[in-house]
């Protein structure tokens, strides 16, 4: 079979499946994604051995050090992905909830209810608990999903979804992995508008252009975090110390990590002395512009290219602002739109910086760590949409669901 | 300058005036609109004159009469025109609405609210009207529009936007018309996605598929409606004639309007006879399958290209059907995710449709031609999407913005 014919059948069957997942009852599901949880642990000394030989290639091939990483399983860590299908099984089930009932004067009654979206692509890279994740999202939102995972993780994801697959009452074709790890395959799934409802991408720059480019499926990009924190001349530092030091260095491999830490001027000296040395301290590497280099001398020159720079790792830029302005300005021409902050006891600045900055989240005092689905009460989330369109910032079950009018009339026409 | 750089500077300046109406208040937002309709009546002569151009140059070419028909202005439909504008100056402002608030147990606040999308480009065809009514919609709902209609209807679109241009307090560039009628221009445009937010595509399926190929912006498609009604077994009858009729003779010319009628054959006969006889009164031509034919012999044949057929005109193609899982499965063939319709007074039957038809809006007992945010309650619309993804259906001021989460903290940190 060619690529083209494997991927459209593939396509085809999924759509399938979807309408059987469509019709599936919330205990169905629930039931189905806590045997997939335990179908996962009773089989974990097999996935870290399919993961063994996707770590050993990984080294072979010489990848980075970070990816190995992500890629690596261990027990805790499948433990994990048992542990978010059952919090996926505990979350209430968007499909059927009605949005919305209106009467209107003619006498129609009009329910806008949530259904399933139907089939989902969804690309990504390296790590192999998204293939559980995105697995476990879709079925419970009652989608069936094609999934295209990063090659250096295929033998895990290969096992993974077999064992997924496994589960009883699971329509076939539910949960599918493209197997080669042509690019070819992917150009030829992006086409395929008529089975494919949404296609999301997760991962690098290259990853989401190629999507974009290629795709007549609507795409939800799951794109880079360039986040910002602004530390206003209002600002409590010792509040500001601690949520950029958590922003920074809790996770920096993620999207809403920190990456420029912008200060106001009439603060910088008392505030970055005490910054950059517990930043240092956890190993990050500060480059700084003209200004917080003549107050800490000891760190790297930031270059045009660290402003645009979503470092994912343990590096640090930081500028000196004349105020809230300029931080405005620089945060609207280097921003994602992921995720920004500002540390200040200043109302009025903290209520122009919600309102003018144009990102998923806005923060007022906490740290850009916290735009994430579980932090906001929406439960496990796919991703975090750096869009518009659909789903913005943290997208959860409800936002892995479409809707529908349902119309009852008693004859009524349109005059 | 190139056609691609003039793109690129639409678009960006497009970018900045968005930023300008985002700050726009509700109150300035309605008075503008009402200006604009004060400025369209007061040029109503010359408006006239301008579309004159339109329609004498579409004569010329051979265009066809239902196409010259949806040009061609006349005084009342340019006060339909103003009456627009003046009902979104009337309708709620979305912007800054709150749609939810959250209070976590670490105590952060989120706040989930409607904000603009930005810059939306808007590609159509023919009507003049969808100029004045898409300006209208984007400006109250505080993005900025770039519009590309019809090359036939460019003189009208060239002065209506001049008049619009016109309004005081307007950002400029708020409301741009591309005036190359080349599809080069459109294409480049369809590539700039660092500045565009939202592409919408009204018109034929060319179009619409041009669209989702060409563009790495996100795509809301206003494609076609091939409409369905199920006349049912239990239906009455007298009921199902009057929607019947309704569906199919009010406006044939609009996505709503109703292509293929199925019959349950227990009523076949009964129902057929009096419903062709009355569509015949309107001037219908009605194509039948060859058991409709046999109750009605002197009706034409339908093909398999009459299944696939949105007629846009006063045409219809009749099945007969076994009973309602035929006509679900014809409908899950042929549909295309607009409206739907079954007549029936059985609640088993209308149940099983409204929950198993994939449809913008599924409809029991009531004509399709209701799919529409005037009839649903959400005021003008810019059309009506036949996508999943944002907004299904009827599109209005709501479903013109995004969102973005505020969260407001006290130095939370992730843990």
């Amino acid at each position: 079979m060619s690529i083209k014919s494997e991927m459209i059948n593939m396509a085809k069957r999924a759509k399938e499946a979807s309408e059987e997942l469509a019709r599936l009852s919330t205990p169905a599901k629930n039931s189905m994604l806590k045997n997939m949880a335990r179908g996962i642990l009773k089989r974990k000394k097999e996935i870290l051995r399919a993961n063994e030989r996707d770590v050993k290639l990984a080294k072979k091939k010489g990848l980075s050090r970070a990816l190995i990483d992500r890629l690596t399983l261990n027990p805790a860590r499948i433990e994990n992905m048992a542990k978010s299908l059952r919090e996926v099984a505990s979350l209430p089930d968007p499909v059927g909830r009605i949005m919305k009932t209106t009467r209107r004067p003619n006498g129609l009654v009009i329910k806008k209810i949530r259904v399933p979206i139907g089939v989902i692509a969804m690309i990504y890279e390296a790590r192999p608990n998204v293939t559980v994740e995105a697995s476990g999202l879709a079925l419970k939102s009652g989608s069936a999903i094609i999934l295209k995972g990063g090659s250096e993780a295929q033998n895990s994801n290969l096992f993974i979804t077999k064992i997924l697959n496994e589960t009883k009452g699971l329509p076939e074709r539910a949960i599918q992995l493209i197997r080669t790890t042509s690019r070819k395959a992917v150009k030829e799934l992006l086409r395929l508008d008529d089975y494919i409802d949404l296609v999301i991408p997760r991962g690098g720059e290259g990853l989401i252009q190629m999507v974009r480019r290629e795709s007549t499926i609507p795409v939800i990009a799951h794109a880079k975090g360039l986040c910002h924190t602004y530390v206003d001349g209002d600002a409590d530092l010792n509040m500001a110390e601690r949520v950029v030091y958590n922003a920074k260095v809790q996770r920096p491999g993620v999207c809403n990590a920190l990456e420029t830490l912008l200060v106001h001027r009439d603060v910088a000296k008392r505030f970055l002395l005490r910054m950059i040395k517990r930043l240092e301290g956890a190993g990050v590497e500060v480059r700084g512009c003209p200004k917080s280099r003549r107050i800490a001398p000891g760190i790297n020159k930031a270059k045009e290219i660290d402003w645009q720079a979503e470092y994912l790792d343990l590096i640090l830029s930081i500028k000196v602002v004349k105020g809230l302005t300029e931080a405005l300005d620089h945060i609207s021409r280097y921003g994602s739109h992921h995720s920004e902050a500002i540390i200040t006891r200043n109302k009025r600045a903290a209520e122009k910086f919600l309102k003018e900055v144009d990102a998923s989240a806005v923060f007022i005092n906490a740290s850009t760590r916290l735009n994430d689905g579980g932090e906001f009460g929406l439960g496990a989330e796919i991703g975090i949409s750096t869009q518009k369109l659909h789903a913005r910032g943290p997208m959860g079950l409800e936002e892995l669901t479409t809707y529908k009018y349902l119309v009852y009339g008693k004859g009524q026409v349109r005059t």
